[in-house]
């Protein structure tokens, strides 16, 4: 059996990917936390001073590219947190267009709250940004925090669904 | 000389659309207000209830539907005013599928606060809603205020852009 969770970490400027994959080959078993391996992961990056329109449109196209490379089971999505209000909607624009191209491919759908991401990977929802990336090192055996931060929290986002299974 | 000017009321239950056209056999004067006339108006609905990925994608097929009929020369689009924090989230969302199509269609994009629409429809930035759907009948030589009151608001914000031309 093999599963794939794409996590996505929302943003305009940085939307951070991280795909894992689980196999396992007892069809009938859920396969164990040593069997979960990263994939892929990245960002999709926006140039600031650009036409919002285009910015969004990179973002749907760079989406689909990823969602085409990947071809996830599933897709873990970070909940709005709300910190600054111009940020609040720019992120919630391109927010907009993220679910879009996810309706568009008919991808199932999870969402959690930072804190439901935190509690999952640290046992403790007010961690700190740290020490859920070194959880996400740790549970998926990479020598090093996965880099861009944006791509590690994107893996946090998916190692939640997978935990939630 | 032709122009046409489509307006548009972003939200994510009801998307209001309003395309106004201005002709004039002379091509160096532009058009004066009696030579503006309401070309096509009306809503893009999407239902409560219906996943929010799923809405997306109506307003996004809609709204291509819209550009491909009207054919505008410009588009003219309400800044998104902050009422209510959750419903914010949504039209943001909403207004981020509208913007990712315009960039789509290359379209032109002009942006106005509901206090410069009502300026320009009414000469006071503090008037009521009826009354600028009063002055969008008056100006358009309409029997009656167009309905439902999303297509008169877009069709005051098409109006709105002809005004600063």
């Amino acid at each position: 059996m093999e599963q794939r969770i794409l996590g996505l970490d929302p943003g305009l400027a940085i939307l951070g990917f991280g795909a894992i994959q689980c196999s396992t080959p007892d069809v009938s078993n859920p396969c164990a936390l040593e069997q979960v391996t990263p994939l892929d992961f990245g960002v999709i990056q926006t140039p600031a001073g650009t036409d919002m329109g285009d910015r969004l449109q990179m973002i749907y196209e760079d989406l689909h590219t990823v969602l085409n490379q990947v071809k996830p089971d599933l897709i873990s999505l970070e909940k709005l947190f709300f910190y600054r209000m111009g940020n609040t909607i720019a992120i919630a624009q391109a927010r907009g267009v993220i679910m879009l191209v996810l309706a568009q491919h008919k991808m199932p759908l999870v969402e959690f709250t930072p804190a439901q991401i935190k509690q999952a990977l640290t046992g403790y929802g007010n961690a700190e940004k740290y020490q859920v990336q070194e959880a996400v090192a740790r549970e998926l055996n990479l020598d090093k925090i996965p880099k861009p931060d944006d791509a590690a929290d994107a893996l946090a986002v998916a190692l939640t669904a997978w935990y939630q299974h």
